[in-house]
């Protein structure tokens, strides 16, 4: 089958592999309904994280069991699954607390952006549904997946609670996602950060009350003037850059919290700093399978539609232009068909 | 009056000073009941924090309201008050919050090491008891203003919720309030850190349940140890440095908590360390008028006594020599009389 390899910044090829095989007996094989390209994908397209050789690409999915494992219990070959990002098993002490994505036996999902796939520990990662859903949510289950669940995770994170003024920083499709769970969490107010048009449009539709355009330290006065001089109760950081956790932090009021789920690059923070602005901070990878159960329901009952963040649809075999009308922001997120 | 002053590091001065008076309409002079040394006055001390001229020192006082400003309504001459070391208007949004040390208002007290101090914005930083208290609770009032604040602060910012499993890092004042804190809100198990006997000694009279002498990679083995390999549910971090800052962070699982109270000196985070570490933070100065209603109840009820803390009791023409005894490790907590 062909598959996506990264070959090193900018070189995405869609090329030639062994199709995927069950290695452990806790594993399963997917057909993959859809895939996509993340976010975060872009960090070693970029050259911003190194390549080491040929990485088989794509960690969101969702699709129907091949095969599975002589020792998986919970999916068998023929139904729908939907699975997180980060496999877990889902019974040590850390699944257990609800942090699936430190599980002691994690694991990162790799090459989904291809037609097959395989998922270790299929058992503790993978959601199966009672049938198969209609074709039109599969960009939701996929969304759910990952980019979903991340979003979903910083309001987690940041303790979104009914009635709260919130701020997401951060107009990717993972800040987009954030300001949709916010709106589910029922937060009041959500402010976007955004400054693009067609961001900033999705972002009201997806429930934000208000759009900030300035960055920085007028991005800050801006939620500051909103908020009447207090700040946000929460803010969901998105990107993970020094400027964009700066915004984050000092757009909560003290006490406020900040939930990160951008993954931080040359971010730092001095302790007595952090001391004295009072925030409460908890980032991460999003433990997704925590939230499956319940966000697979939601999107059954179309109670939210995630799979909107998606704006560009392709075919698999273009990936590569996937990667670039992301990388040149064209596009939020690429769903590639299969 | 003569009253505690710091020329510089090691250099503490009992000398004559003005009687403190009424500057502003909202403040409150009082006679202290009794004072004391904190582990914080050891920065400046020990010439880890620059001293601009002679500084009046101390910040932890209750005592009886001698004058009061006309702006004052809440507390009148007479009546014996207990106040937080941080001053707050206790109006303000900030303080609505109960973040109370982030007040749109603070101001830090000084000059509580003396038999008189004022005390500004009285009405939002006192609270009056109905009648004056025996004298063998005063130790545990001063303490409540400061010391047992902050290290209930450290068990309110880290969560900590009845059946959990906790740590302490720091067997200092506050750590060892921090560990009865814990005790009072109802942890299972609590784990001191503490390479003295003495401290040990009390960090288990205070209610610890385990104790853990070994330090950096060791003291966080033993933690895991001690948890079946998984870490605390919350670690309060009393001490401010790199080392006991990681030992926090990696004392707790992931999900876990970490209440962090000693004021950081040198301590830096690496953000995309901490955020696979995935462990909730919160820190700051502790909000100790939020408390103070609830910990003077506890008091008077004689359900705590955080006096106990005092190990050092001596004239407070003898600051000095206060001073001397808990840099030198010889006292864990000076209590001065008035």
């Amino acid at each position: 089958m062909k598959a996506t390899m990264l070959y090193g910044a900018g070189d995405v090829r869609f090329e030639d592999v062994a199709k995927p095989t069950i290695q452990k007996p806790t594993d399963a094989i997917i057909r993959l309904a859809a895939s996509c390209v993340c976010g975060s994908d872009l960090w070693p397209y970029r050259g911003a994280q190194p390549v080491d050789g040929p990485q088989a690409m794509g960690h969101e999915y969702c699709g129907v069991v091949e095969a599975v494992g002589d020792a998986v219990t919970s999916v068998k070959p023929g139904q729908f699954v939907v699975g997180s990002f980060v496999l877990s098993d889902n019974s040590c002490p850390h699944c257990k607390y609800g942090f699936q994505s430190s599980c002691e036996q994690r694991e990162f999902m790799t090459g989904a952006q291809a037609p097959l796939a395989r998922v270790p520990l299929a058992d503790g990662t993978l959601v199966a549904l009672d049938q198969h859903p209609d074709e039109d949510l599969i960009p939701s289950f996929l969304a759910v997946s990952d980019v979903y669940g991340t979003g979903y995770f910083a309001c987690d994170a940041a303790g979104v609670k009914p009635g709260m003024t919130v701020a997401v920083v951060g107009d990717g499709a993972v800040g987009l996602m954030a300001v949709l769970s916010a709106k589910q969490m029922g937060a009041d107010r959500i402010i976007a950060m955004s400054r693009h048009k067609s961001r900033q449009d999705l972002a009201l539709e997806f429930g934000a009350t208000d759009i900030v355009a300035e960055r920085g330290e007028d991005g800050i006065a801006k939620i500051r003037e909103l908020t009447g001089g207090v700040g946000a109760d929460a803010v969901m950081e998105c990107v993970g850059m020094e400027e964009s956790m700066k915004q984050a932090i000092y757009g909560a009021r003290p006490g406020g919290s900040i939930g990160y789920v951008g993954v931080p690059h040359g971010v730092t923070f001095d302790g007595q700093e952090l001391f004295f602005a009072q925030r409460q901070m908890l980032g991460g990878p999003a433990p997704v399978r925590r939230f499956l159960p319940d966000l697979i329901d939601s999107v059954l009952k179309r109670e939210i539609n995630p799979g909107k963040v998606f704006d560009l649809e392709i075919p698999l075999a273009d990936v590569a232009e996937g990667y670039k009308a992301m990388d040149e922001r064209r596009a939020i997120k690429t769903l590639l068909r299969v």
